[in-house]
């Protein structure tokens, strides 16, 4: 579907702007900081190359904003547009994280997008990334562990994998817990592509508004 | 894009069922509540036709939650997803409506679902719906006017075509307006496209639980 | 004054649409759907009557919205009014109810009426309809073990008595866990006679507007 | 029923602690405070004296929280009933007051019982209490304008009479505004009535939890 | 610190309203209303005798909306000047206090002053005045016990000591617990003191407006 | 005070991270980003160097998350802590901006600290920074203007100069519209002071937790 969509668009793809681009991880706000100007380029540079729009693959939802004030080609990222598939599949939706401290992380970004009535909850895995890529079995266990809580205690009725080392598991949980479990990237690529085919794009005024040249202010 | 989709789902097609399915429109909770048993006999077909998805083409979300209940392949209505599409472009958005005292009910259906913070407002274009139909230089010109009070007044970021009569309009008002005007069923068709490839389908667990039969209560 | 009301009333006593009144009982929003226009033929009945006010005695309030747009006699749930005695009784309230698929359901309707902040919880019996009308020990035994539960751990103040199954247990209920324990049919029929009486009805502005008949539209 | 609690209760009328108790108006958090002593007295008294209940008469809800920490007998207050009713009746209610800096005060009140999605707007009347005495032609005249800005501008759909002066206006206005306008006294009056007699009273637990002796402690 | 403020400012030191003004301890709403006279008494002293802003040095907030109405010189109390640190140095907060019926009252304030989504919880020590007086030990033991779980269980970031007979153990409990333990006094006299350097004040419009004198109304 | 405070921290004063460091205004979430890796280098030195505390010296709080991960010493914004000062005020506060597309901006800024319920508006001056340097009377004329709209229309009690280029006309608008004007730098630097005397210091659990070295993940 999507080389469909490749095809027709010719070398207007969607322009990933991978989470991981200088080689690092982005894991704190910190690294986002970091990051920031890098990804500001990249925007910049698929305004200029003619593309359709563009995903911020990383699901903190880097520079989100900045990303959009400069673009005029829609920018999504898979953080919020996640969330907005979760609102359609049921009523309260849940956060799969990998550590603790992003507990508190994950109920800002909640807050920050107005959207704690529709929340449940956030647990961890407790793992860190070495783990996760070097036991795929107790990654298995523990998204299994962790989730039958967000079901059980929680209440939860959708599930997001929020930590990308862990979203190939999502159809293994999805058919053990017997609620949906979404791949924040599949959502997002997909929800992007049909958004960008009928000319979907962010609003400019507001709080995304261009921002003027230094010189002209 | 929805060819290639519609050839390769074969006759699996997304399932309409459309808010005058019995010669009426929907204008009212009593007009819903009427049709509910004809939108559920209709929901029952599409999952025993082997459709793919439903969408019910409706802005009040008619029977949603009834509907989610029985059915076992996915359901959409347009107000759930363009709400949710709007969220993605912009801080706040506001729904034009046909008549005052709908104002109201939108409020409730935001509460319903939990984005009071990400609305901005809603107004009536204050026509009627034969109105609407002999007459579309006015619907234009109304439609321009309530909008600048929705962006000027109510500094909303995002228009949602709140009523299936003036939806006709919206590329127009994008145009005037400068900021994102979102036609439900243009939306909810691409979003549900797409979600429908990747396997998409709302949770059984919780509010849209499966009704047992009468019987075995 | 209510005896006046009640010789004047004669046979228009408060009208008691119920909830079983098609020999089923309302447990999803399938069932409600379904008999959706059964009630709203009575509600006009009893408009046509001369009844001074309807109660519909089910406590999910079935098609409430369309009851109350197309009276102009007031109509009233078993739901809200209890919702709205609890406010007075206490800081936050629970609901008590059957089966754990409600848990969600409830929190929507708390939602939609806008009183997340005075809600404490709500948690199930886990026991089906036939086995409390044949096990009345095993449910005394059970409605106290969830009562200290939604007293101890979750904090309430107040516990409503969620499904009419289990309302004749309130009394014995309040006493061992020293909080009110309301029952919704009791509380609501008190609270609209003395409303009617001093001539209380709902707005005919806004979200019950009272629709126009098709042909006009 | 009610006639048997008529007739029991006798001179156990439900006790009215009156607003003007010492020859004075509650018009600021300060008079309140400066009440409290007698207020909470006037409570003990009815407490001993075997009334059934108690309504305190004012708007403001004056030191309710204390009343009903030391009262085992049911207490109630005129604002918080109001609200409980016209949740009822409508989608958003508002309320007309007497001066412009009661505005800020409601709105707290308004926070403080978690009602803010069901509030549309308090408007003041701009009179004092002197005139409003002096000149019903004007009240009549103010509070028809006020109630259409409520009506027309905030969208509301029940108006609450939010000062005792004014309250004899209540049925006129509903007439006009052709929306409930509550009068608080009338309402409060016939919960509080329908409420003692099937025995409800409020909750010992927690925010009304009974004070212990000083000397205990 | 303090002690050369006094020095400094000379007889402009904060006004200390102690919490135990009458030998005894604030522990319920109706021992705040009892002394609230008092209180608004010694509002008006440190008025006339040229203070400069006056602290209510109880953590409940004892009267503060009648303080600050009657008062032209800044009034603050524990409790929201507490609260105002919190939110700068985490995203959520807790309150640890003495006994569990204070659970539902710390609710209701936070309500009031609209910080719910700042809010972790709240749990008590469960344990007496004189107990926490007689047994150091056990104090420091339950102190932790309770904070681990503020910690651990509802994943806190910021604990407010909030009972004055424990604020002696924040210091302690702050280095245990690895997270900020706010003793309230020390908190709201810093505040309190820089803020008055600058000439900061209530507004007198709106919510704490001056009253007017009776024989004025 | 201060002076003792500045004596006794000697080079330790709080560190200021001007908004202007890079000879450019921070006017967008653009601006904030690229100036972020420099802001987060001043907050490594001022770590390294001994500081007490952190002052970021801009009004939109840029990098705040980022900044508290990183540093052990505590870091205050303007925005932040202007915002909880505010809460000690009034019921609700406006902000004064500079530019229309800002109101956005803040509304997004209020609901990530989770302050709607206490906030009243935002209004722009609708001015441009040139122009507000030079033309000081028509900013003066413009502030009053904007300045009873907020009072009038919005109803707040408490205004906040929410630009750095119009912080010197508080002390004007304070006097000429009779609620708190107050000026972000102003009230920072004594509640930072202050809290900086008593060791107060930022979580390091949850939101603001150390991030990892890179290589140790």
């Amino acid at each position: 579907m999507l080389r469909n969509l490749l095809d027709v668009v010719c070398r207007r793809q969607p322009y990933l702007v991978k989470g991981d681009f200088f080689s690092a991880l982005l894991e704190s706000y910190f690294d986002e900081a970091i990051a920031a100007p890098y990804l500001l380029q990249a925007i910049e540079e698929a305004n200029a190359s003619g593309f359709d729009a563009v995903i911020i693959a990383a699901f903190c939802d880097p520079t989100i904003e900045a990303a959009k004030e400069i673009s005029t080609i829609p920018v999504y990222s898979l953080e919020e547009t996640t969330f907005s598939v979760a609102l359609l599949l049921g009523n309260r939706f849940s956060i799969l994280t990998e550590k603790k401290h992003k507990v508190s992380v994950k109920q800002r970004h909640i807050r920050k997008y107005g959207l704690e009535s529709r929340f449940a909850s956030v647990r961890p895995l407790n793992m860190g990334v070495t783990e996760i890529a070097s036991d795929p079995a107790r990654v298995r266990q523990m998204g299994l562990e962790v989730g039958r809580l967000l079901v059980e205690e929680d209440g939860t009725e959708v599930i997001i994998m929020g930590c990308a080392s862990v979203t190939g598991y999502s159809a293994d949980l999805e058919r053990e817990l017997a609620v949906p479990v979404l791949d924040p990237v599949a959502v997002t690529f997909k929800v992007v592509e049909g958004l960008t085919e009928i000319g979907g794009r962010h609003s400019k005024r507001g709080l995304f508004a261009q921002p003027r040249p230094q010189k002209q202010r």
